[in-house]
C-alpha cells in the first residue's frame, strides 16, 4: 500500500497524505517508471485553467509547484490527480505487478497516490491541455495497477481510454444487475439508461457499455449543439438530448422526455459541480445514480435525494472494477462511434 | 419541490439554494409549522462548536446569522442541516402530506431545504447542544416528508430517532440483499457487518437493523472506552472493537480481527472526516460500504478505493428509504439496547 512512502501526516494512506517520499531507490515490492506523459484529471485541469484565466504558463508553474511540494500530482482544491504513461525502469524482485524493464505501461491508479518527481520542468508542455509531456519518474506499489499499453493502439488513445475505464465497467455491472433482476422476476420492462455528459470520454464508453449490458433505451445528455451532433453521428445512444446538467428541472425534463419516463440508471460523467439534484430527479424510484464526476458533492447528493424523497441508490463511482482496462479497450476497438469521439477529442487537444 | 421559494441563485432546488424565501403565507400545496425545537446535524454542530472553541454564545450567534441570512439552517462549511419538531399551524388545501392543524410533527427532510424563520433569538438555547429549543415557523413543500410524533415516546426521543432513520433502513436493505443473494446461489457464508461509530444514534440503529435483516457476525467500532462499555452493555453487536476510524490500518485490523475477515457490509456512521480509506480497507472484495457521515469526501472515497484496487460498492447514504420512520421507531421500541443508548445520550445532552 506504500505506507513507507508517506512523509506527512503519519498513519494515512498515500492518497490521503499531504506529502510523499519520491526517492528513486525502490523497495523489493515496488516498481520505478520512467515517465513520458501525465494525463491530468479533467476536473483538476479545469480548476487550474479557470483559476489562472487560461494562462498556460501559470498552469504549468502551479503543476510543478504541486508536484515538488507534495511529491505527487494531487490538485489541492479538487483532490483529484490523473494518470501517467511511461516505461518500466526497474521492477523490484517481489513486485506482484508482473512488469518487466522496458515495457511501456499506463498506471491505472490515481496520481494522487503515486510518488512522482519531474526532472524537465515540464519544458515541453504549454499548460493548455490535460495531456502533459513530461520527463521524470514515478513509483508503483504492490497494490498499484498498471496496464501494458496495447501494440495496436496509439499510446495517447490508450491512455485516454484507460483514464476512465472504471466508468464503463461499473455502468455495465449495474445495468446487467437490473437486467438480470427483471428477468428473474419476469418483469418485461426494458432497463433505460441516461448518461449525463454522454459525448465525453467516460460518457461515450458508458453508453456503449450500457448497450452491451442489455439496456433498452439510452439517452446521452450533452450541453452544446456540437456535442449533440457528434454524439448523434457516433450512434451510441438511442436518444440525444441537450440540457444544462446544473439545472435540475431542465435535466430531468430532458431525460424524461427522451426516455418517456425517468431513467432506471443515471450515470453522471460531467466534471462540473451541481449536477446531483438533476441526476436524482431524472431517475426512477428504485433506480440507481452512479456518480463518476470528481466534482460531485457528497452532501448535495445525500441531502438532495432525501429532500426530494427519492428512493434511489447512489453510487460513488469506484475507478477500480476487475477487468476494467480490457473492457474499455475492447469497446474502443469494437465501437467505431467510441473511437471517433476519442480521436476527435485527441485531435482537438 | 418548493422551486418558488428559491430566492438565489435562480433555477436550483431549495437544498442547493443560497437563500430561501421564508414568507409565512403558504401556497395551496404547502404546510406551515410552528417550530418548537431544531435538531442540528451532528457534523454541523461539531464544526460550529470547534470553530468557536466551545463558546456557546458564539455558536448561537452564528446559527442565528445563518438562518437570518439564508432563510434556512444550512451550515456553509459542512453543507448539512438537521431537522425540527413543531406543531402544524396551517395546512394548504392541496398539500399531499395529510397533516392537520394542531398535530405535533417531526420533519424528515433536511433543514437545508426548509424555509425557516426564528422569532425568539434562540433565547432558550445555550449553544452547547445539537438540540435547540426555538420559537418560529417553517414551511413544508408537497414533496417534503413529516411524521406525526408517536404518543408513546418522548418527543425528544422520537426526534433523535427520526433524525437518523434513513441509516437503519438502508443498512437493512443492503444486508437483506446480500442474505437473499447468497441464499439464492446456495452460498452458506454468513453476511458479516461492521458499523463504524456503532454506539452513536445512526450506528446503534444500524447494528440492530443489520441483525434483524439476517446479518451473521456484527462488529461495532468505537473510539473510546466509555462507548465500548456502553455498546457491550447494549448487546447490539456480536463484537465491539476500539479503533480510531481515521487511521486506515488500525480500523481495518480492528474489523478484520473482530470478524475473522473483512466485513461484507461496512456502515460509516462517524461524523469526522477521513474515514473513507479505513472503511474501504475493512471491507471484503465484492462487499459494500455505506457512507452516512456528512463528513464523507466523495473524492477520497472514489480515489481511495481505486488506489487500493478494492472492488467494493460504495453507497452515498440516502436519508430517504420508504418506511424508514416506522422501521427506526420500531427498533427503538423493541430493542432495549437501542433505547438505553438513546436515552443515555439525551441525558448527557
Amino acid at each position: 500500500m506504500g505506507l513507507h512512502r508517506v512523509v506527512e501526516p503519519a498513519g494515512v494512506l498515500p492518497q490521503g497524505a499531504w506529502r510523499l517520499d519520491g526517492s528513486p531507490e525502490i523497495a523489493p515490492n515496488e516498481v520505478r517508471i520512467r515517465v513520458e506523459r501525465l494525463n491530468l484529471d479533467a476536473a483538476s485541469f479545469r480548476q487550474l485553467w479557470e483559476k489562472h484565466g487560461g494562462d498556460g504558463d501559470r498552469v504549468r508553474a502551479e503543476v510543478l509547484e504541486i508536484v515538488s511540494t507534495r511529491g505527487k500530482m494531487q490538485n489541492p482544491v479538487t483532490g483529484s490527480g490523473g494518470m501517467l504513461i511511461g516505461t518500466v525502469d526497474e521492477a523490484g524482485q517481489r513486485s506482484p505487478l508482473g512488469l518487466k524493464a522496458g515495457e511501456r505501461v499506463a498506471t491505472l491508479v490515481s496520481l494522487t497516490l503515486t510518488p512522482l518527481v519531474i526532472t524537465d520542468g515540464l519544458a515541453r508542455w504549454d499548460g493548455r491541455s490535460e495531456q502533459v509531456p513530461c520527463d521524470g519518474y514515478a513509483i508503483l506499489f504492490a497494490r498499484s495497477i498498471a496496464a501494458v499499453l496495447p501494440a495496436d493502439l496509439h499510446p495517447e488513445l490508450s491512455l485516454a481510454v484507460l483514464d476512465v475505464c472504471g466508468a464503463p465497467a461499473l455502468t455495465a455491472r449495474v445495468v446487467a444487475g437490473y437486467v438480470d433482476q427483471r428477468r428473474r422476476v419476469g418483469d418485461p420492462r426494458p432497463v433505460n439508461v441516461a448518461v449525463i455528459g454522454g459525448a465525453g470520454k467516460s460518457g461515450s464508453l458508458s453508453l456503449a457499455a450500457a448497450r452491451r449490458a442489455g439496456a433498452g433505451r439510452t439517452v446521452g445528455v450533452v450541453p452544446v449543439v456540437a456535442e449533440r451532433d457528434a454524439l448523434v453521428a457516433a450512434g451510441l445512444a438511442t436518444e440525444v438530448a441537450l440540457a444544462d446538467a446544473r439545472d435540475p428541472v431542465a435535466l430531468s425534463v430532458a431525460v424524461t422526455t427522451a426516455l418517456g419516463m425517468p431513467a432506471d440508471v443515471t450515470v453522471v460523467c460531467v466534471d462540473v459541480p451541481g449536477c446531483e439534484h438533476g441526476a436524482v430527479l431524472a431517475t426512477e424510484d428504485g433506480g440507481t445514480v452512479i456518480f463518476f464526476s470528481m466534482a460531485t458533492s457528497f452532501a448535495a447528493a445525500a441531502l438532495g435525494a432525501e429532500g426530494l424523497a427519492a428512493d434511489v441508490t447512489m453510487l460513488v463511482g469506484n475507478g477500480y472494477v476487475p477487468g476494467h482496462a480490457e473492457l474499455a479497450l475492447g469497446l474502443l476497438r469494437s465501437e467505431p462511434g467510441v473511437r471517433a469521439l476519442f480521436e476527435a477529442r485527441l485531435t482537438a487537444d
